[in-house]
C-alpha cells in the first residue's frame, strides 16, 4: 500500500429518506442496510482500505456521532475523526481534511467518498481510484468518478466531458438534477456521465483550488496550520469551522475551477438514496420480494420489501410494491413509489409522534 | 338481584382467526380486542352481573386457562370455574353447569352466554335475558336468543320459528350456515333468526333434556352428583370429563328438542369472529380507518384496521381496506377481505415460526 495513498470518508448524514430506520440520532450509514452484517460505513471503510493504509483513512463527520463512529471502526484511532462541530456542506470539511493530510504529508493524495453508497464490483472500483490517485499524484488536476448511466435518472447531478481518446477526460459542465426529458437527451449524448459525490486530488491542487475559489474559507481554516495533528486542532476547529460558509465542494470548487477532470466508471453503483433504490439492490424470491432482518411468510404478494429489528416475524398477505419497515416503536407501510414522501412523513411523525422517533 | 339467577359464561375457545392477537395460550376473550379498557370476558361478565349475582355466575373454560380468568376477574372464587380438563364441544360443559347449579339451587335458571361476543345495547340484553329467566322459571322450556338478521350473513346459523303473537315464540328448526341465496330467502321470509349460542333455561329443564336425548352423558356426569359443589369435584371431572361424547349443544340439544323456543331479540351483536367483523364494530376516522392501541399517521388510506401492542407508532401510506396487526414478535399485514384465511396464515406461522408464535 502506498503511504502518500489517503482518503476521507463523508459520514455526516442524517439519511432522512430511510426514516424509520435512519434517524438523526442513528443515521443510515451506522445501519446494515443491505443485510450483509455490515453497517455501510463499515462496508466503505473496508472496501477502500484495500488500497488506503488504515491509519491514513479519516472519517468526516458531525460530533454527534462520534461515539458511533469509533463503536462501528474500532480500529480508528481519535486523530482520525474529522468532527464537525456545526453542520455545513461538504467545502469546509473537505478544505479541512485537505490542510490536515497535507500537514502530515504534503505529497499526499486523497479520495474523497460517501460513507452510505453501494458498490458492485469492488476490484474494478479500486482500480479506477489508483488509476486516479496516479493522475493526481502526478497532475495538478481535481478529479471526480463519473458513474456511466444506464438510465435516464432525475435524482443525480450530471457531469458533462470532452470527448477524446484519453482515459480520463476534462470535465466540460455539471449540471444539477435534469427534468426527464433533458435526462434522456443526457443519455443518448453520451458524454454525460452521473456525479458520485467520490473525488481525487492532491491534497496541494485541492488546497490551491480553495485558495483561488474559496479564499475566505481558507483565511479561516489556514490559520490552524500549526495546530492540525496537535492537541489544539479540535480547539481550533470548535472555535473556527463555525465561519466556514456553508456550501457544497461542487458549487464552490468544481463548478468554478477549470482543471477538473472525470474518469468514466463502471463498477455498479447506487447512491442508496432512497427506500426504493435499496429495494433494487437487494436480493429478492421468486415474487421480487426482499428482505432484510425479518421472518416473513409471503402469501400472494410481490415486489415488496421488508426489514424488521431484530428478526422479527411478519406475514404478508396480497400485498404488492410496498416497503414494510419496523423499528423498536415505529412500523411504516408505503407504496415504493411514494418513498420520495417519506422526509415529509418524518416531519408529520415528529409532529405526531415527538422528536424521540425521528 | 334474584338469588335464583345463574350463568354460565363460555370461554374455552382459542379464537384462532384473531391470530397473531389471539394465540392457544392467551385466547381473544382475554384481550381488550375492542381497545375499550376492558377484555372481553371482563365485559361480559360485568354485563351479565348486572342481573346475576356475582356468586351465581360460573366460567366454562379449559383447566389452561384458569390462571388468565382469575388474573382478569379477580372477584370470582375457585369454585365458580368449571374446568374441562379435555376439549369438549359445548354439551358436556353445559350439563357439567346445570347439575353444579342444580346441586346448589334446585330452582336456578340459568344463562349460557358466549364470553367473546360484542353486544351494543346492553340494558335491552338485560331485559331480554330477564324476560327469558322468567320464562323459563314458570315452563319447562329450552330458551335461545334469536338475533333480528339485518344482512344475509353466510357464517351464522339461523333459527326458524313458529309466527305467532306471542313474544317468545316456538322453534321450529335450526339451519346451519346458509349459502347465500338461502340467507337472502332466510332473510326475506321474516321468520328466521340469527343463532347467537346464548341459551336460558331452568337447570332442572336441561337436565331433563339431557336425560332424554344425551342419557349416557347423564350416566357419566350425574354419577357426580354427590361431588359437585365439594372438595371432590375436581377430581371427579378430571377422572370423567373425557367419557363424555364430544357434541355440541346445538346438534346433541337444541335439534332434538321439541320444547325449544326462541326470543327475537335486537340488542346488535356481533360475534367477533374475524378481523372483518372486529373492524366492522369499531369507531372510524372519516376515511373509515380504525385503531386500537396504537398512534397511527394515515396518509392517502381508508378503510384499514390498526391494532398494535404497547402504543406502538405506526405510518401508513396509501393503503387501502388492510388489517394490520402487531403483537410483540410478529406482524400481519393482510386484506380485510382476505380474513378467512387467517387459520390458514396461523397454520403456515406455526410451520415457518414455531409453536411459540401461535
Amino acid at each position: 500500500m502506498n503511504s502518500n495513498y489517503y482518503a476521507v470518508i463523508m459520514a455526516g448524514g442524517i439519511g432522512s429518506r430511510f426514516w424509520p430506520v435512519s434517524t438523526q440520532k442513528f443515521p443510515k450509514q451506522f445501519h446494515d442496510m443491505m443485510g450483509t452484517g455490515q453497517s455501510l460505513i463499515q462496508r466503505t471503510f473496508e472496501r477502500i482500505n484495500e488500497l488506503v493504509p488504515t491509519n491514513n483513512i479519516l472519517i468526516a463527520t458531525n460530533t454527534a456521532y462520534e461515539k458511533l463512529v469509533l463503536q462501528q471502526l474500532p480500529q480508528l484511532n481519535n486523530k482520525q475523526l474529522l468532527l464537525e462541530p456545526t453542520m455545513r456542506n461538504t467545502a469546509p470539511c473537505i478544505l479541512y481534511a485537505a490542510l490536515k493530510i497535507y500537514n502530515q504529508d504534503p505529497n499526499a493524495v486523497m479520495l474523497v467518498a460517501p460513507s452510505d453508497h453501494w458498490i458492485k464490483d469492488e476490484s474494478e472500483f479500486l482500480r479506477n481510484i489508483k488509476t486516479s490517485f496516479e493522475a493526481c499524484a502526478n497532475n495538478d488536476i481535481l478529479m471526480t468518478l463519473g458513474i456511466q448511466p444506464d438510465h435516464p435518472n432525475t435524482g443525480y447531478g450530471y457531469i458533462q466531458f470532452e470527448k477524446n481518446s484519453s482515459e480520463i477526460k476534462k470535465v466540460k459542465n455539471f449540471t444539477e438534477k435534469p427534468n426527464l426529458e433533458v435526462a434522456k437527451e443526457f443519455l443518448n449524448s453520451g458524454d454525460y456521465l452521473w456525479n458520485a459525490g467520490i473525488f481525487v486530488w492532491s491534497a496541494k491542487s485541492i488546497i490551491n483550488a480553495f485558495k483561488k475559489h474559496l479564499p475566505e474559507m481558507v483565511d479561516v481554516l489556514d490559520d490552524g496550520k500549526n495546530v492540525y495533528n496537535t492537541d489544539f486542532e479540535d480547539d481550533f476547529i470548535n472555535s473556527n469551522y463555525k465561519k466556514c460558509e456553508n456550501i457544497s465542494i461542487d458549487f464552490g470548487i468544481m463548478e468554478r475551477a477549470n482543471n477538473v477532470h472525470v474518469l468514466p466508471v463502471d463498477f455498479g453503483w447506487n447512491d442508496l438514496g432512497t427506500w426504493g433504490s435499496l429495494y433494487g439492490k437487494l436480493k429478492k424470491d421468486e415474487n421480487e420480494n426482499a428482505v432484510v432482518g425479518a421472518n416473513v411468510i409471503f402469501r400472494d404478494s410481490k415486489g415488496n420489501m421488508v426489514r424488521t429489528d431484530s428478526g422479527k416475524r411478519v406475514v404478508i398477505q396480497g400485498l404488492e410494491d410496498f416497503i414494510v419497515v419496523e423499528k423498536k416503536d415505529v412500523i411504516l407501510i408505503c407504496p415504493r413509489k411514494d418513498d420520495q414522501y417519506i422526509k415529509q412523513i418524518m416531519a408529520e411523525a415528529k409532529e405526531s409522534f415527538g422528536k424521540k422517533y425521528v
